[in-house]
């Protein structure tokens, strides 16, 4: 293999679309970084990293909405009691961060993932059904397939989520100025209308569930609500082990040892009895 | 121990000043959910989690175009590479990014904390001396102290690191307003003028110490440098891990196979031989 | 609530049956570790910590070749290379632990937990096919639901894999000893047979299949075949990292820098021109 | 550059002196796997993959014994209890093993490392002093540079740590057969018993320091002992994640839902009022 054949295996081994970087020049998606710096936002660039391309401004503003929305939820949550424990075992404040987006996994961050995905199920459905039918049918094929939690509703903490409906009145506004097409919402509304039925009481939307919204009205991929909730969540995570900077404890561990945890294993035994 | 004790104790175990949940209402550092979503950026909610109150419209756009700059180096950089990686064994995106984000650590990341640690050593110097003696003497006990690379100056792939104007133009800006003291930037340009003198040429500032001048200006302490530059380098680490999501590669190496690595240890041996 | 019961919840929520400890004593299984410490094997240790009984020491024999089967496969492995470049990244050596056990998942770490499934299904189908139909049945029925890589067989970089051979002669001794049953081994087999035929060449067990086969005749559960994989490679990881720790790299990359790699993203682009 | 150079550089980046792997062999600083598989126990690959050499008997066992005292600590220990959590969150061992093992970091994992540096100092300060003098010396050097807390000795959980004599009788057992030399166990002493002395009590050697005795006894490097911690209490790690595997908890946090954390942060305002 000549020489030339050796250097492109090895630039395709690493290829990307993303950033074009050579000395003293750093460009992304074609932007060059110094046209970049302090002209766009924060939400524009994670935009154009993730899309290629730039946001409109109605889509900065719900992407914006969503990323303000996740950032946490407190020291019940285990990624955030996760982050002040690792704080506390010496870990800097990468680590800590980084034990504690880890486990924003399945169930702690695949929600807005799932939510997505049985949205797109409603809509799917929708095409050969009224929306509410559809929708009916997307919850029960999801729950026989996934298990009885329906991603996006309801919350094991707050009757109603408080996050949900600010969220969903910035894609009603964005809907009626045609930022976006409105699809996803009904999509959200409708299972929360056939849920109601079957129930008897309002199982509303929940932060995943309504960020799935807005990540479903703004085309992106259902691994990428996670994804864009880690991003979120990564502040309140570094707030938390911040905060625990600056306090004494040493391996913290998840309650004070005065309580003790139940042990239900075997009773005493001796090796001499063992076969 | 009363009940009402044992719950104390727990209460002040997980105790905390940034978010305060009760079912239905979520208010971060005073500020209720519903009120910020929609009303305020990213980086203004980053800034409320991390101090504790809001910042100005100058101090949200410094922090604003230091998230902007940082976000990726391509896949030469450890993390970036280690995303790719990770999602090619089979990771999901937090996954991915969790085992990026983990090696900001002293070398990949903390290099603007250390920055910030130098500037403050210019800052204390320079209260009995003029700036550049100042800039010397810290120089010489931080290389003293923590070996030869001066954190923030010089790269080794940039012969100037074109991240670093646009953000000290943007401080500049700042000065002129009144809005941010420039003291860090003097710092910043002291040592740059004290390491042009020593070695003949100019080693300019990179992103980590241009970052790390925003940071000091803005009074962040300095291991926040490190954290905040996680929140950033986090979109980095997401855009690429996504972008190997599409692909089919199955446990990606650092090389393709036709690039052996060189073994170096014992010949081969035999255990019948060993003591 | 009472105290009690404020106790009793707390307990609960953190019980276990694997460990009791008190003030001056700690049982394992209900055996003291006083008892345990240098009377049982790290191997038996394990076994105890996962079973919650000993095992006999065919069963410790077998564990033991599989933990040292599967130490590390060199820096090709990503595992490995992530462990090497965390530690250039001024990660401790838990950090570069972390990163690259982390990315034993799905596809890295995730195959012996697949054989297993695989072994199961064949035997699954063989109470009511002869073996090599089941096998045949089996094959088709999990590339159909996982996609055409048959987890256990084949390896892209070894003709046959030299740790998959002596595994399967100690489960062969073991077998003639009535140590175990030898179902798993007659399961794995039988799908060797199936495809040598299907495709005209052998496509022999590799280190996943191998030590499947060891891990479902021990009766351990398919995901502890992952579980047990991380504690085996970790050490492989450790290895490595250490190794890179007594060198001056900074910020190891995935290749030297002279290998450029290809950017084949948008062009360069205006903001200006910009939507 | 010629085709023969670019892939010496490429495997001079990689080169390990560990592992030699080509198609159809793996062989381990020289011993090839054949070899291995069945033929060594776990401790001694793990100290010919670290150490490059085989152990002797007294060797492997003194490193056996400290491998098995370490595995676990209840789930008060962060390292499990984020084990537990991580996998509610819907992680898989893999994950879950990662996020734990991140933080055994300098308080949690790190105290065994600094147990061998304070006795190095013992050591070199016995050069000119009698032990206990150099005992001495040593403790006030450290404890005024790092900090009150002596690593290795005492624990906030039990009054004397039942794992540290059974370790140390082996140790002294090794010394009587000549296998060790006797001096790192001598410096753990001495400082026992400086610190009856000065305290009018005993602050008897805990896990971290028996374990440190015996990897300085064996000639570890002090991170090592770091790195072999996080292999032991891999065991306890996987073995918790696998016992939550069980359950049905979703999203587990640090504490049941009724014991509310205390918020003492600013109270409730609105952004009308800001700035």
């Amino acid at each position: 293999m000549s020489e030339t054949e050796l250097r492109e295996q090895a630039a395709h081994w690493w290829r990307t679309s993303i950033c074009d970087i050579a000395p003293g020049r750093i460009a992304y998606r074609g932007y060059t970084i110094e046209e970049l710096i302090g002209h766009i936002s924060f939400p524009a660039m994670i935009w154009l990293m993730l899309r290629g391309e730039l946001p409109t401004a109605a889509q900065e503003r719900l992407l914006e909405a969503a990323l303000v929305a996740s950032v946490d939820h407190g020291p019940h949550a285990p990624s955030i009691a996760i982050a002040q424990m690792a704080v506390s075992c010496g870990l800097p404040l990468n680590g800590a961060i980084a034990s504690a987006i880890n486990t924003l996994d399945g169930v702690h961050g695949g929600a807005g993932e799932q939510a997505i995905e049985l949205y797109d199920e409603v809509l799917r459905w929708s095409e050969t059904k009224d929306l509410d039918d559809a929708a009916a049918g997307a919850i029960d094929h999801f729950t026989a397939e996934h298990g009885k939690y329906l991603p996006g509703f309801g919350h094991r903490f707050h009757p109603v989520d408080p996050r949900a409906e600010p969220l969903l009145a910035l894609v009603d506004a964005a809907i009626s100025e045609g930022a976006v097409g409105g699809r996803y919402a009904s999509a959200a509304r409708a299972i929360e209308r056939v849920m109601r039925e079957r129930k008897g009481k309002l199982i509303p939307l929940n932060i995943d569930g309504a960020t799935a919204v807005i990540y479903g009205e703004l085309a992106f991929a259902a691994p990428l609500a996670r994804g864009i909730f880690c991003l979120s969540r990564a502040v309140g995570i570094l707030a938390h082990a911040w905060e625990q900077t600056g306090r004494q404890d040493r391996n913290k561990g998840p309650m004070p040892k005065q309580f003790a945890y139940k042990y239900e294993g075997q009773p005493r035994r001796s090796l001499k009895q063992a076969p």
